[in-house]
């Protein structure tokens, strides 16, 4: 029973995955599309190579230069004459700045009739990154925004001013050339200026804003970053067309067909999930327990990004966390099953797309000597995964739609 | 509208704790039942007094002599010849000892044909207490267990060996009388031996899961305590009839049918709720933004029981922190509302039953000066739902069954 529940989960999952890769969505937004002079693709973001590659394929006017920067191990082969860079995700590192750099420069002195296709993605904010303070200060901010568990939001109003690129700012750069963005979301409610901290997107955070979020987690500042958060950002950006071609709610919504296409029922619960990763677990735990006398096939869909707030030093990611934390909820619950992965193949900085569990992983994890709330308290859910082959790994997956939770019933 | 929903969400919440009274049920339990000898009625609990008045209605047998035990503020008019007790909750106090020297002394000595008619109820584990150690180190480990987060299930399985009346040992002073136990369950799931602390049910919890809980928390513990963890509780009761008369699970399926009056659309997420109170709020937010460009109608239903980690010294309860939490996610959006409460009447240390909040309470906290995450790391909920006129206050209501969450949608 639980293999089949497994194969079933990791069908549905993979089949939404593949709903939302950029390529169609990509086409749909170019074919047919008239550029007035000559067109600069520049991808940024953990999709970035499916995004070029399917913008390549469509674009009838000729393409002379452009640029794929990505996270390492996220490029595809190669697509001449794009020139591929890579760099650190999710802390930004060198080449993230290298990165920039290069955006920079091919878009530094172009015609008002010129075109920049921006294909962003998810990531972009770390990949892509001119900082306006030493590079090992910003990456100290953003861990610790990072660890304290600041969302999405709250940690790129506060990237947008340490940045020469972001809040717009690479839009105003590329002025007069105009800007078409394709943007693939993976920030819930899909605000533009907050995806990869919004570079070509007015920028609708205050500095006010920037403030009280470094009031609230206490962040250490230098003086340096200080003065940065009090400096505005472009609210204004006429030359830019912005579309979003793919979020969170099309992968829930596949997932769903997925699910129904296998016999379950499926029911959305929530496309905008962004709670503590554990809790979203033992409450979707405690959604299969109450549904379990009911009988039947029953999948609950649950999108989003949760959030976790670390306490040790372990390896994991907050799919599989969420996923971990879900077993004690359901254990021995013939039928029932919990899996959790991020759209993008990758799950905090390990090799695991996120995890699976079902009535027996939680006594497994005892007969490995593991104790559940060590493992949380630790942060360690890829290793007590991988001790009870719960580990769901797909490599990189060429789209990022934020996660996806499948929480499935057979009785 | 806001104040059409909240309208809407306590008369769906007052109309489902109506539907769990115990009355009806405890009715229909002893209706036409014969009892060989005499008949010593013993309450014990939050809902006791009602419990009592109802056997009291209906016992065709003469009633020489019984005991109703419950919190400070929850017993009604006198019951002859029953006698009142009341004591503390949820930390037993003197009185909880002299409600269980007194429940002793009633069944001392009783006949073989005597009937103990034991009619119990959540609280039951503080209310009713001989302890084994002495009484403040008893209250201090109590703490202990509920600041560090620990669940109820837990707390009972180290409680029943610091007791002389748990863990099925007032079932084994009764004999040689039959009990007849009338139970209305405040564990999800209903284990009967976890439900204030089981005082005549066997023992399903052994001397090792004690143990493991100990070293779970750290519990600080003196020698007298680590040898009462050692003892065996009685594993087997043969003179003892147990019978679940109400739980959870009717109140939410009491609340989804007057959500339905109402004219919304009831669709039940669980009654077994059980993680983080405030990641629950979060959670039922991020469902109502989902569904909120559906239009219609909506009521998502949550019952059970969720924990808070203390952090803070501030005032509150879990059903107000739920509330309070939920109110971030649902800011601005129009016709939403979350309201969570005890179905006992109480929650927390504290005079109110749980609490509500809707599109416009964030806005509402910050206009009173309160930032969400400050309160929410005081634990103060209280205080920031009475500055918002989000508290929700019953009084005792007589019945006890876990929590409800009412999530209201109204597009």
């Amino acid at each position: 029973m639980e293999r089949k529940l497994r194969a079933d989960a990791e069908a549905a999952a993979l089949a939404a995955i593949d709903a939302v890769l950029p390529d169609k969505a990509v086409e749909r937004a170019l074919k047919g599309k008239r550029f007035p002079g000559r067109v600069f693709p520049v991808a940024v973001g953990k999709a970035a190579w499916r995004m070029a590659a399917a913008a390549l394929r469509t674009l009838e006017a000729p393409v002379e230069d452009g640029l794929v920067i990505s996270k390492y191990g996220h490029l595809g082969d190669t697509l001449p004459p794009l020139r591929f860079m890579e760099a650190g995700h999710p802390v930004p590192d060198e080449n993230s700045v290298l990165a920039a750099a290069a955006a920079l420069a091919l878009t530094e002195d172009l015609r008002g009739d010129d075109t920049v296709l921006f294909l962003l993605s998810g990531g972009g904010s770390a990949l892509f990154e001119k900082p306006l303070i030493p590079l090992g200060e910003l990456r100290d901010i953003t861990k610790q925004l990072l660890a304290c568990g600041a969302d999405i939001v709250e940690i790129n109003t506060i990237r947008k001013r340490l940045s020469a690129v972001k809040g717009g700012r690479f839009a105003a750069h590329c002025a007069p050339a105009r800007i078409e963005a394709l943007i693939l979301s993976d920030v819930l409610g899909d605000p533009p200026d907050m995806i990869a901290s919004g570079p070509v997107s007015p920028d609708s955070a205050s500095c006010a804003d920037a403030q009280r979020i470094a009031e609230k987690y206490d962040l250490v500042l230098s003086d340096a970053a200080r003065r940065c958060l009090q400096v505005e950002t472009p609210k204004r950006l006429d030359h830019v067309g912005v579309q979003i071609i793919g979020s969170v709610r099309e992968l829930c919504r596949a997932a769903a067909e997925a699910c129904r296409g296998m016999g379950y029922e499926p029911i959305l619960l929530t496309d905008r999930l962004d709670c503590e990763a554990r809790e979203a677990g033992r409450y979707l735990a405690s959604v299969l327990r109450a549904h379990a006398g009911e009988g039947g096939k029953l999948a609950f869909l649950a999108g989003g990004e949760t959030v976790v707030h670390l306490t040790g030093d372990g390896l994991g990611g907050r799919n599989q966390e969420l996923a971990l934390a879900a077993c004690e909820g359901i254990r021995g619950l013939d039928g029932a099953a919990v899996l959790s992965v991020g759209s993008d193949g990758t799950d905090g900085p390990t090799d695991a797309a996120g995890g699976y569990v079902d009535s027996e992983s939680f006594d497994a994890l005892c007969a490995a000597g593991l104790d559940l709330n060590d493992v949380l308290r630790r942060n360690d859910s890829y290793h007590a995964l991988a001790a009870i082959g719960g580990l769901i790994v797909t490599g990189a997956t060429g789209t990022n739609v934020n996660d996806l939770c499948i929480a499935l019933l057979d009785r």
